[in-house]
């Protein structure tokens, strides 16, 4: 069975767990506790987590292509070539907005300037982004549920993850940004092996 | 043909022309000037470039996206899911550099500020990532010229442009990079198409 290595939290892992759970694949879910973590961390092939180990030990560290891979194993990534650039294209146009939001934001320390940046990534750049996500569905959808193509993809898991951190920090956006979502999340959300998963998960603070 | 819109620039298209120059494909290099750009901004599905057009009109923007696609499509990304994901890993550990260095370093405007964050790029940050580049390449080469496996992949060709840009800003680490980068740099600066192609591109700042 697949082992995937990280931490007691959703954060970078959270993505690949869905994609498994999604697609209806059992896999081995080794959260490390931090003082286990100077025991494993040279055990990694580039000493950080995530870590997705298959049965004769080969290592792939990086979220984003553990997450590709496994979509791509479990029929999660598009039929083609050309239906996985379009997925490809949606998970940067959401990591582009994530890379803001997490530096800015999300990672800021300072109470005063976390919630300085927070108002200038939800006046400047949230619906900006929001908007390339809308302009690429409306260009690679086949079906209103879905961002690219007829079936779930792990572009919508991505999408649906990022933006319940965004409102998480800014629940006044909720309905807003409900408004541009609510089709593909009510799918997820909807999704039986993924209630099952959300019902049954640890609860991490992230 | 394939469309590529950019600007006159090598910046985050060059590696999707590398690719291409590769695998030995024609491709219609569209370069945009400066002063043309609002006629085209509309026309680019997110209102920026690189965009990748199809003869149907398809478009897809984001640059590694464009480059995965048509890596998959020229035989440049691996010989299955699990050869892709290594090379996904090696480009995503040589982005995880890129953003520290373009964005501390090469976007910096004040240039005082800019050879103090060159200094600690050089000092805390490249070889933290060289070492995790050459850790990936002892886990996934079959043959010391590529990263992975053993033939190019788009890997080796990203590798390679952002290496450059950083001996560009820093000479004095030439040889030290050199030492760990020779044999997949050789390989790429003895390839025909790819020497025939760095004689006759524009030359341009960047």
């Amino acid at each position: 069975m697949l082992k995937l290595y990280y931490f007691n939290l959703r954060a970078r892992a959270e993505l690949i767990r869905l994609i498994f759970v999604a697609a209806g694949r059992a896999w081995n879910d080794i959260r490390i506790e931090f003082t286990k973590w100077p025991e494993y961390k040279p055990k990694m092939i580039l000493g950080q987590c995530p870590v997705l180990e298959l049965p004769d030990g080969t290592q792939i560290p990086q979220s984003l292509s553990i997450a590709r891979y496994i979509a791509h194993e479990t029929g999660l990534a598009g039929t083609d070539n050309l239906e996985s650039a379009k997925i490809d294209a949606v998970v940067d146009t959401q990591r582009d907005m994530n890379e803001i939001f997490h530096t800015k934001v999300l990672f800021e320390k300072d109470e005063n300037k976390k919630s300085e940046e927070l108002e200038k990534f939800l006046a400047n750049d949230l619906f900006k982004y929001v908007n390339q996500l809308m302009a690429l569905k409306k260009a690679y959808s086949m079906d209103t549920n879905y961002f690219v193509g007829n079936k779930l993809s792990w572009a919508d898991l991505y999408v649906y993850l990022s933006i319940e951190r965004v409102i998480k920090a800014a629940p006044q956006m909720k309905t807003q940004l409900d408004n541009h979502f609510k089709d593909t999340f009510d799918v997820i959300n909807n999704n039986q092996n993924i209630k099952k998963y959300f019902n049954e998960r640890p609860d991490t603070p992230f």
